[in-house]
Formats: structure tokens, sequence, C-alpha cells
């Protein structure tokens, strides 16, 4: 029996999810809902599904699950519904940019009784798995020390950034759940500061910042640290590596092909690959299936709605400490 | 309207195809054909498609093309029946074992004025042909020399070996290719010779070699050199490089992840992807949906049923090099 | 008229220094001085020059320079002595673990008009400075963050550590310098936490830690996060890496052999070089011939009495940072 | 007691193997001779040496050793001189452009029982020699083929390659001696060919050639392919691999700094160091040392007068193959 599952948002993500899910053999689509009727009917149109409404999915008891691309500020209502409606639920990150609100839906989701995946995508990456299973594996020992590096290709529209929800919550939120992932422990400290350097703007009209450093420290009193900026000239960037009592492993960026030039100046490798989309490619389908494989019983639920909590707490706790330029202790 | 894709053939290679073709949404599969009854039954369920008899692919107009994924001793009564009724082809390497046979294909080919691309995945891989592309744009000026190096993970057993063909026309086929198609001009001589190191039965039993040194020298005397083996300890390795007049461009081998790991003893990564599977599965991909654009009018063919002779060529006279210990003037 | 170089000092430190001297052919080693005979005797025998006393050296008018390698806790005094002898000085880091002092250093040196090397020798190493360089040429044009990473492949005994200042003061330091060295602006706060993770006996008898993280903001809002640890199972680690508008310049380890293994788990190559002696080796014989260049006319003093006190003040600025849990303010 | 040693030849390479002499402690520069007396009292002023004919050198009976780094064509008569005046020999390779002449000189040395050291410092190269050090250890257990890249960074002056002996004598004599060196047998088939690509003049006027391609097997069946060009607009090339049954080791280019920059076209790294004096400075101190130490009991002889031999044999036989366009079987 395949499990029926709709899709809310036909958007950049949504078209991601929605494709992942119509080509792994154990999901039937039921139907893409989208605020828009255009990008809709697209989607449904490129996957052989139908244009639904939001009410209709909750209403039909067929659905087994919802999965929400659509925009960051109806996440936490659409949650909210799924739950009651008894579904299983696949949401993009965050699960909403006030911490109060996030809480309400955990609540609602532990109620339901229902799976929850939260869409930290990063942890399905090949590179990012193997490197977290190796530590798993003890290969590297205790570990001691966490250093991630965060760079977009460049800033989005100030626009976006005024309604974001702020640096910390929206670009940060991945490197949290990281360093939650990664270390295995959650923080007693956070200290952030951040900058305007890629455009003036984003201080004077957005009230943010586009570059940032971040400290940790665990209860067990490891570090970690997390630097990311809104543009790098060379593309996407999207490393870390973790230091342990026998070793260390780094995560390294991918490239679009192993092409290697050798001329007059310089010996030369590929950018890394461009933004997201590209990178976590193979990540967003993993995850897609990882989810399937939840519903299924085949697999134990890998990033609950509790993780999507939990990294949103460092987020305030790091928007807090730069704004008011003290060092935040957790709890 | 889509392009109704016959398949014959659901053995390992088979199955990529078809998947492939599966998945390109300008296709509809028109069954699937294999001389035995479960791969073929088992395919076609996993596809949604139906198993036909390779009469009725030829008996029905309307089918578009043909892939034939078949054994390698039934490519070239495939191709002649294929072209014979009209359809376009894509067949897997080689065209055949045998040179005249091969030829006689290629005038069939001519004479059905359809399309047929020959199975050199290689061309298509993401690594290969962006180089190629920049061979093409000029960057490293006047090319001069390439070195290829091309190694399985292991033997396959001697009695495929047998059947095979011998070395240079069942594994070094593919490097023919990669030497025409990278150098862009026609080999003059070939020097080769070759050893069993991995495994006495293979030159005892299968009269055959597993390490191979072949030297080409082009018309215009451009120099190339192929080295291959049977086993690599360390899995598939697939590198090439290309020396120019103003630089170099070299292929390197892709890896799982790129996890790197720094230890009590050494620093290390990954080892190169597991085998052609791996290796090439984009390959293949790039490789079915270009064989799609070709016959919707919107690429041209860039590999040949031309080009699967001329690397046969080749690979007949490295054999006769090796086996009669001579340099072997072409043409 | 070749340099005369005096010698204080002829441990492990004191022989690289004065070998190097001895090497280039523009000096004269005037003389070796050590607290103990006989590794002065070992040191002066090994390179053709005589044992002399501290009191020798400064009232000998014919010695151009001093070249103070002892001690950390003698460092202060030999430097105001040479100063007030009117004699040029390469003195090793740090100038002296307590600020004020380090400061009447300063004065010192400025009141004797002569030259003052502090040995911040990574400023030389080959990697360090080409990297400098381009920064100055603008390759990755305005300068945005700086990570810094270094790790030693072990940590010393507790009694050293116990007199060492901490570790802020005695491994941090370099660090404090490369980071006003590559951003090219003075700190405005820093943020230091740190841990004792390798040995609990670091903490408790030593009242020290052995893992660091720190966070400098410079005046201009640049970001700079700098990791370090007294342990690394994989050897010595030493990179930063620099982010600016136009791109990233990263410095990476250096390696004993170009060596690559594939194997049958991993493709490896060399752990980078051991310590710092090994990586530095380059570094420190560019170090000694800079002095003579300066004390030659040839270049002008590439770090100065004053370097050596400004990493001081981030060394103790970190050092509050950390034991009083604050952001401490520079200035 | 120090060795005694003179030196014959104060050009580029004798100034080289001069200085590493003089900073050997365990040698005494017993006098600098050259036909141009300008060159002679240059190098002898630098190192503190004096000036002294050749014949001074033969008749001094304190002179222990004599390194000869004087032009080609005086190699073997200085050669047999040296061994009839009974002292040590460190030559520049080739032994002599004329293989009978070659093996003169090498029953000269037999006859003499002194040592004699040709010089082929990749021997010594840090690179090369870890590497060789593995295969001896059985890192990648039998061994199986041999790929050797050799590239200059531009051709010298068709004068010089018209006296040159070919580009077989000149360039590959290096090559062959690695193929000896690192399969550890000897070569029982030469096949080589080779074109005039970067100056029409080495053809029409030196009658030689810039890029070649090689292959050897050896008596055990082993595969060895050399390719070498005269220019590399990237600079000095020079690496090779190993495949064994149970791995395989690269041995790659080194450069001059460790620096990463990330731009917006691509990431690239430092170009290999330039030329032989930069990759090689330490391979030749490597080599003076080890020469020092083979004089003093400490070392035994790793390249000998009979290497200097046969790696000319394989010149010589590649030369032919070439010119005579068939495979030479050696002996």
């Amino acid at each position: 029996m395949a499990i029926r599952m709709a899709v809310i948002g036909a958007g950049r993500i949504g078209q991601i999810h929605a494709a992942n899910a119509a080509r792994n053999p154990a999901v039937a689509l039921a139907g893409i809902a989208d605020a828009l009727p255009e990008p809709a009917e697209k989607l449904a149109g490129a996957l052989g599904a139908r244009v639904v409404t939001v009410e209709e999915i909750f209403a039909d008891p067929s659905v087994d699950a919802v999965l929400i691309g659509s925009s960051t500020d109806t996440h936490a209502d659409l949650i909210q519904r799924t739950a009651r409606a008894g579904k299983h639920i696949f949401c993009e990150k965050p699960v909403d940019l006030d911490l109060a609100r996030a809480r309400e839906c955990e609540q609602a989701v532990k109620a339901s009784g229902k799976a929850c995946l939260i869409g930290f995508q990063r942890r399905f990456d090949p590179t990012f798995s193997a490197l977290k299973a190796r530590l798993d594996q003890g290969e590297i020992g205790a570990l001691e020390a966490l250093s991630v590096i965060s760079r977009d290709p460049g800033a989005p529209p100030v626009d976006y950034l005024r309604r974001s929800g702020g640096i910390f919550k929206d670009m940060l939120i991945h490197d949290f759940d990281i360093f939650r992932w990664i270390l295995g422990e959650e923080a007693e400290t956070v200290y952030a500061t951040a900058s305007a350097l890629t455009d003036p703007a984003i201080a004077s009209e957005a009230n943010d910042a586009d570059t940032t450093a971040v400290t940790l420290r665990t209860v067990g009193g490891k570090l970690a640290q997390i630097h990311t900026s809104r543009r790098a000239a060379y593309g996407y960037d999207q490393r870390f590596e973790v230091l342990g009592s026998k070793g260390m492993l780094q995560a390294g960026n991918h490239r679009p092909t192993e092409v290697v030039a050798s001329g007059p100046d310089v010996v030369s490798v590929d950018k890394p690959e461009h933004f997201f989309l590209q990178r976590y490619e193979k990540a967003y389908r993993i995850e897609l299936d990882h989810f399937v494989a939840v519903l299924g019983g085949r697999e134990k639920l890998r990033v609950s709605i509790e993780d999507g909590v939990k990294a949103l707490e460092l987020a305030d706790a790091a928007t807090t400490s730069w704004r008011e330029n003290r060092i935040v202790r957790l709890r």
C-alpha cells in the first residue's frame, strides 16, 4: 500500500520535495496545494498529480502525510492543523520564528502521536552523514571541538531579510542543528557577534547582519565556533571539522566536476557547487526517502520537531547575545 | 508526443538504461524483452511496462526506438534488424567483436537513415565532458599528448574472459574511444604490450592478459599512452590527462563523500567510487537523455556507430600488436 | 663588514637561531652565552664560536646585535640591558608575561633607537607570507573575517604549564599576532572561553586550559575566530583562512612528502610536519636573514617590539575574558 | 678527520654541489677547478676555498674525493683520471653519451676500488625516496606497472640540443634510472616514439624530438610507460605512480607554498616548483651528504656507475627504437 502524501507549497522547495516524493515508489501523491493557483497547477501537471485545497487535504482521511513547503509564516499553523488531523508531517525548517509558538507546535505533534520530520536536510548529505557515522563509531575518540564555516554565494534582497527573523534564525538555524547533531550535547552558553559588511542596507534598513561569529560551549565543556557570511565570491561554502582525542574529521565542499587545470599561473579545480539546491540535491532525495521509510516502520526518525525547537532556542539566544552584547546562558 | 522506446535486455545494463528511460518525461516505454522471462517481468513490473518479444518490437510501427542492452553476441544481429525495421537505435558497446561484422552494421544503419547511439557512456560523464568542452574552447592550446589510466577493481571470471574477445576489445574499447574523442585525430600506429599479472589462469586458460600498456601515435604526431589493469586494490580508477601547448587538463576520480580524516598515521580521503555503475551513474542518465534529445531534434548525435567501429579497429590493431609483438600501422 | 652577533641562550631555540646566523655570510658570531656551561660550549663548538658571558657581550663595543633565545623570564631584563648597551635586538617571543614590564621594554627600545625584532616567526613562513602579500595586493578585496586553527601535537608537562603564563600568553600569543598582522586592524572586543579536555591535571594542577575558542572583533567590525588545542593526534596543525569581498585565501599545512597512497580502505597523504621546528624551519631561517637585512639597511623591520606588546595585550584580555566569563573591551 | 674534496666545474651544477659540500661539517674543500678562471674564482671566493688546476687535484695525495660537475663531454676523461689517481668520485650524470666509453669508465672505477656516485639526484628526493622505502616494505605488494610523467618548463636552445645526444640521453636518462630503481628489474624490450611539437627547429635543425612516449617491459613482465615533454606551460612536472597487487603509490609535485585561493572562477593552488634547481634542492643536499656518509663508511652507495651505464643502455635502445621505428630487445 502506497503512502498517500499531500504537498502544501509549490514554490522552489515544495517542487523539490514533491518531485522526490513522486519518484519514491512507495508514495502516491494525494494532491498539491498552494495559495496561488498557477504554481500549484504547474507542479501538479508535471508530476501527474491534482490540485487540491489545504482544507481538502485535512478533510481527506486517505491522506497519510503532509509535506509542508509553504512560506515560513504558515508553518506553525499548518503543523498544528496537520497534527490535529492525525497525519504525519514533513515540514521545512524553521518550525516558526517565535519560540513560544514553535513549542506549541511541538506539543501538538506530541499529542498527535504522529511522526514529524523537520527539514534539516544537511543531516542527510552523504558527506555529513558519513562523517557523523564515523564519529558514532568512535573513530576520533571523545569529541572536543567543532568549527563550522557556512557561507552563501550572495545575500537575499533586503526586503526578504526584513521579514526573515534575522540572520541567526534564517541562516544559522542549520548550523545550530549541525552543532547539536555533531557534538551530541546541549549548549550551556552562547556568545555571538555580527557585522553588516557586504551591504550597509542590511544594517540600516533590515537591522540585520551578514557576517557572524558564534561560540557555543556545551554542558560538558566542548567548544564550538560557527562563522557564517551571506556572501562568498566563490560560491556556496559548507564545511565543518570536528576535533577528537584520536584525530579530526573534516567535511569538505562538493565540486561539480573533478577536472584539474594546470596553466601558466595556477593549478585549479572547480568552485564548490553553486548553492544549496545543487549541493544538497542528494540530501533532499535521501531526506524524503527517510521520511517514507519512517512511515513504513523501516527507519527511526532522525530529525524531530524537538530538534527544530532546540535549534530555534539557540538562534534566539544568539540573537540576544549579539543585540545585547553579552554572553547568554541557556536554560 | 512521447518517444516510444522498447528495451531489449533486462540484465544489469538494460535495467539502468530502462530506468533512465522511464524517468525521462519525453519517453514512453513500449515494452521490455529478454531471452529469459523472469528478468523481463521483474524489470517491466518495476517500471510499469509490459513484457514483449523481440519480434513484437520490430513488428510494432508505433515503436520509435530500440534500446539494445542484451549480451554482446546479439548486438550485431539486433542492430541490423532494428535498422531494417526503420527504428532508431541506442546500443551498448561493442557493436560486435568482429570488425567486418561491425562494419556491416555501420552500413545497415547508414542505409536506414536512423540515429544510432553507441554506448560509450564515458563521453557523458560530467568530468570528462567538461574537460572536453574546455579543450574545444582552446584552454590548453594545441594538443600534444594524452595519458590514460584505467583500472578495474577486480578481474571478471576466467570463463567470462574466454568469451570476451580479449582485454583490448572488452576493456580498452572505452579507452580507445576516449583517445579518438579527446585528441580528435585518428591513429597512425599502435603498439601494445600486455601481461597476466593478477592471475596466471588469465594467460593459461583464457589466453588473455590483465595488464596492458598501449601507445598510439596520431597522423599529426600527437602521442597517447594507455595503461589498464583488471585489478586495483583501491577500487575503480578512471583518469586521464591531456597536455597542450598552453597547459594541462586532468580528469580525476570521483569519491563517494568529501570527508577528510586526520589520524595518528595519515590524512585520508575516500577511495574512488566502487565501479562503473557508481562512477558513471550520472553519465548513463545524461547519455539516455541525450539520445532522447537527438530523437527530438534538440541535440546532435555525439557518438555514432562509426565511432563504435573505429574504436574496434584500434582494439583489433592493439591485439595484433601484442600477439605478434610488432608495431601496427593503421589503414 | 660582517655584523657581529652574540647569542644568549643555547637551548633548543637558541641553537636554531645561532645556526641560522652562522650560515648567513653577513654575520660573524661574537659569542654564545648560557646560564649553563655545557650547552654553551657544545653550541659554540659546533659553530666555531666561543663561549662568553652576558656581561662580556654588553661590555664589548664590537658586538652589533644580540640574539636573545634564553628562557622567557629573562627576556625583559635582557632586552632592557641590550637596549641600554646600544645594541640591536632579536628576541624570542614573548617580550614578557607581564604587560607593564613589556611596555617598559618597549620604552627602553624606543629610547635606544636600535632595531628590535620579536620572534613571531610565523610571519616569515613562506605560505603565510605569500598569503599576506596577496592580501596586500588586493586579491580578495576588503577583508571581512579570519578563522585560525592552531593545534599542537601534544601538551607540554603540567610543570611547564604552571609557569607558562597560561595558554593565551604561552600558545595563542602567536595567533593574536597573526590576527593583527593579517587583518591589519586592532581589536575592539575579545571573548574567550576554554576547557581542559586532554588532561584534568591541566585544570586542577596548573589552573590552565588546553582547548580554546576566542572571538575578536576589530574596530572596523571585522570578525576573527581562533581555535586552539594543545593536542592533535595527527600532529601540528597550523591553518588560517581569510574571507574578503572578492574571495578567500587559505593557508594549509605543509607535509613532509607528496606521496599519495591508495589502498584497500582509503587514499592517504602524509600527516602535517611534526611540530614547529619542522614546520617553521624555513621561517626561522628567513626570519634571521630578515634581521640581518634590517641591520644592513636592505629591509624594513617587519615585527617590532610594539607588535610583541600588542599581542600580549590581547592575550591578557583573553585571559581575563575566560577567567571572568565576560566580553572584554580593549583600550 | 675531514674528507678533502675537490670540485671540478664551477658552473650551475658545480656551484650547487660545492655549496652543499661546504656546509657538510665532515668535508673540507680542497679546491675548485674550472676551465675558465672567472667562475672558479667566484665560487672559491664565496666558499672560502682556493682555485686549483685539474692537474693539481690529481697530483695532490691529500685529496680524498673529486666532485665532477663539468660539462658532459669531460665526464669520461675525468672519471678515468680520478679513478687512476685512486680517489673517490661523485660525477654528474651522464657518465658519457657513448655507451662503449661509459663502460670503459665503469671498468676504470671497478679497477680503482673506490666509490663512484653518479648524480641521479632524484633518488634522493624526499618524496621519491619515501615512496621507494614504502615499496621495499611491501606496502603495495608485488609491483605490476609504473607510469612516469616528466616535463620540463621549456626546451633548451636548439644549439644545446644539437650537442645533447638527443632527448633520450639528455632528458630521459633520469626517467630510465627511475624505472630501474623503482621496479627493481631490468628491461627486456623497449619501444619509443617521439615528436617535435613545441618547435619545428628541434626536428629540422637538431634532428631531435621534444615529446616522447616510451614503453618498457621487464624480464618479469612488469610494464612501464614514460611520457616526457620539453615544455609544460605550468612549470616543472615530475610525477610517477606504481601499481602493485595491494594498492598504488603516487609521487606528486612539490609546490612553493600551501596557499589555496577561492575566487569567482576557480579554486587554485600554486604551480609546481619552477625547475629542477628548486624541486631537487633538498635532493642535491641529501645526495652530497650521502656521498660523504659513504666515504665515512656510514652508508652503502645508493647509485653506482653501473646504474649510470645501464640507464645509458636504455637511452640508447630507446633512441634506436624511435629512429628505426621498431621494438628493441635488450641484451
